[in-house]
């Protein structure tokens, strides 16, 4: 059954909606539904319904909530991936299999090691398109929350930002050579239920060590942590960790 | 440091060693290395040398064994994936991503659901170019075993070669549907070092029901797992299991 992510905070049950035009096209064109056919809801404030398609007039879908469903699909501790703008595409990437495993906001940083440069001017097209990655992935992933793409920042901004974090997790190959392996089992351990947590991962040519002590000054919720004994490439560190952290809180 | 394997099952020591075409060219025309630099070379046996460039001649790359590693950078439960044949290019990018992550072998399995299909005479060409992709997956990711691509089998192959296997995970979303969480768990924390480990993970229709029972018909090795709470595309599947097995079993 399809899945749709709606505007409303929240809504009523047996109430009748209109899904804007987007939607509305997805349904009755792309998907071809008939009046009777069912699809899947979720509200602004994750709550999940099925609507019934009930009227397609004026190409748009009009549904009734027909039934509320008590689902949890998110992490118990919301996730912020801050991760250091890469080559090509694979931020897109990034951006879909993050959405995937449970990332609760992805943000973008300017490394100092960042080949990739963006053009100011064409940023806010960047970030919407990698916010509708997130959203299609949401869907298809069947999450209740629609991960947040937020502005690019630079490393100087991302370390401050961190410090309104519970904890902060850095993957950071250079530990990980020295055989550090016992950080982030430590940090996943103590996580309580709601507490926020914050991963950092760097772009092709990895962290300058400046970034490192910047992240690290004063703030004693930051946890430079080894992946185990193979190197892994920018793209695979964020998904590792957002692995490694469905399996710890969610199964283990 | 540049990191190759060679086809030696064991060198010695001070020892003077002529490397092939390939790794020559790339030594000398890619990397433009001069005599004194150094490299990682990595036998069949797995044992990490430190070699010397100390003659260029001819375009062939001579190096001197300097020193012995004692480097452990694999999994000490060999896995093998078994992962049904998807859309696209998405096969080249699983064994690059499944070699980062740690598997001992990749088998692509022909299922139900696999809309891709392979032309007979060009398989041949397909394995081969997995296999790069895996042994430059294995020395960016500085392993010491390049993982094996198997040749395209059957869903019934399968089901025979799985019980060669200590432990078989199969990652079903229809039992994740119905809240299973704690198969994979159980599979990890009694596996014993130097068990073989298999991972089933379908193409992106999923498994069809009778592939199921035939992994399941008489084998007690067999669990079939649910992957946590979302739904995973069938590319992600994969690196979810290899990064929660990195995380129990380096990590934890």
């Amino acid at each position: 059954m399809q899945r749709y992510f709606i505007d409303e905070e929240t809504v009523t049950l047996n109430a009748n909606y209109q899904m804007d035009k987007e939607a509305s096209h997805h349904m009755l064109t792309v998907m071809r539904m008939q009046t009777g056919d069912k699809i899947y809801v979720v509200t602004k404030s994750q709550q999940v319904f099925i609507g019934e398609l009930i009227d397609n007039q004026n190409k748009i879908a009009t549904i009734q909530f027909v039934e509320g469903l008590a689902e949890n699909k998110e992490l118990d501790t919301p996730v912020t991936l801050f991760v250091g703008l890469p080559k090509n595409d694979k931020l897109e990437w990034i951006v879909q299999k993050a959405t995937e495993l449970g990332a609760s906001q992805i943000v973008p940083v300017a490394m100092r090691y960042s080949v990739t440069k963006w053009d100011q001017k064409k940023a806010g097209k960047k970030i919407e398109r990698l916010q509708k990655i997130a959203q299609e992935a949401a869907e298809q992933a069947h999450r209740t929350l629609v991960p947040s793409v937020g502005n690019l920042v630079t490393s100087k901004e991302m370390a401050g930002m961190v410090q309104h974090f519970d904890q902060v997790c850095v993957a950071y190959e250079e530990v990980a050579k020295q055989g550090e392996k016992h950080r982030l089992v430590q940090v996943f351990e103590h996580l309580e239920s709601g507490q926020q947590l914050a991963f950092v991962t760097g772009p092709e040519g990895g962290f300058h060590p400046d970034e490192i002590t910047l992240l690290q000054e004063n703030h004693d919720n930051v946890a430079i942590c080894g992946l185990g004994p193979r190197i892994l490439r920018a793209e695979t560190a964020p998904m590792y960790m957002l692995s490694a952290l469905s399996y710890a809180r969610e199964l283990l």
